[in-house]
């Protein structure tokens, strides 16, 4: 096969339980070498944002959130922890809707998903876990600790992409999407681009840098305990200028749904 | 390795042109026979619509098209060609935007995207491709055609994906997700399982069939000129209750964005 034809998804097994204050990188660094996969040129490193938040600190105590009387008749309401709602509303920046017990939000960072992307703690019931202050900065750290681990430079280090999993509008399900992004572009324009069949191909910007996310997610699945997945031989993204995981939030002035 | 701690992703390349009235199947199953990829137990064989949808002469001359005064209106007021905008308008059962030049509306199927899922095509500038009329059944023949012409049975024939790459809200970019699924289950709930830690999972549902369209759009992108990517090694849809594409779409009770 050509170069390009295959790709390959693996899942990276043996990364335990992560508290605060812990290593992350050498955690991670540990797993890929134990798992014999080590890492090539070309690799996109795939990190659930769980463990870096936890790892980062960002786990919110609910014995120590007094809700506000908004958080309390929401909770009311929709038989809801008022202290996890309250914890919500002080992540979002703006709500974007607030209806049957959900709550839409726009963060800090500027994404929009369910519960401002405040998640249930696997390892307490009376903490959460809130995203990254800073996706891109983790993913960015995350890669310059991988390079120094493992020696490489240049083109040889691998891209790391910081995930978390959003629901959309319209369809049923959550999906893993990109929310910190480093050494890739996670936007390829194909616009002016000829296809094969020479015409020259419209609208397609493709956010490869979730589609990479989605396509790790189908190793690292809930129930795998498998927080961490390299992308293996997807070479177009490195082709192209690297950007961030906000590049792919949609800027309010093409953002019809905002 | 353990079983499913590794996926592959592999394009098939060399599917020439799609003619109305062509023999799909045959065309993909000489393909897959060609590449050498051959298929295995658990594959899934994701094809882009928009072979499908030639294959089924799915395309309108534009030629023969009489744009309306609301499609005269829009198209001049942002430069479009006004019998592309008159075909969108004809596919749409329901306009959910229509603004800055965009068109987002609902199918007939239910799909919410852009242009009600019409495409340029890339066989003539006077043409336009439309969805396939029931992407379910198309997906499901092909998986038949795939089952006689590779004389598989039972849980050795593959499961079919038909694609398309949608926009999505808030979010930069299109993605490729499921619009015709056949053979797997399209979405998987973790609800009610417990994670590594013991406690139990909420609001886990994985829309896996649109993760596993991403995933093979890296191989099978717009330059690359490969419509039928094979996914090989991802077990756990294949252990849940085989669905269809119509069940990705959010039931209207449940949509706070409809």
């Amino acid at each position: 096969m050509s170069e390009g034809d295959e790709i390959r998804i693996i899942g990276i097994a043996g990364i335990p339980e992560v508290a605060p204050g812990v290593d992350l990188p050498t955690v991670i660094g540990d797993a890929i070498v134990a798992s014999g996969a080590g890492l090539e040129l070309g690799d996109i490193v795939v990190v659930t944002h769980k463990i870096v938040s936890k790892a980062e600190g960002r786990i919110v105590d609910l014995g120590t959130i007094e809700p506000s009387i908004l958080a309390q008749g929401f909770a009311a309401r929709w038989d809801k922890d008022p202290r996890k709602i309250e914890v919500v509303l002080r992540e979002a920046h703006r709500i974007v809707r607030m209806h049957k017990g959900l709550i839409i939000a726009e963060t800090a960072h500027g994404f929009v998903c369910a519960n401002a992307g405040v998640d249930a703690s696997n390892a307490s019931p009376d903490s959460v876990v809130l995203l990254p202050a800073n996706p891109d900065s983790s993913a960015a750290a995350l890669r310059d600790a991988l390079a120094q681990r493992f020696g490489l430079s240049g083109r040889d280090i691998p891209a790391v992409i910081v995930s978390d999993s959003f629901g959309r509008p319209w369809r049923d399900g959550i999906v893993n999407v990109a929310i910190g992004v480093s050494g890739i572009a996670p936007l390829i324009d194909y616009r002016g681009h000829a296809d094969a069949a020479g015409y020259e191909l419209s609208a397609s910007v493709l956010a490869v840098a979730d589609e990479v996310a989605s396509a790790a997610e189908l190793v690292m699945h809930k129930l795998a305990g498998r927080p961490v997945a390299i992308v293996r031989g997807y070479r177009a993204p490195l082709a192209a200028t690297p950007g961030t995981g906000r590049d792919l939030i949609m800027g309010e002035e093409r953002d019809l749904f905002r």
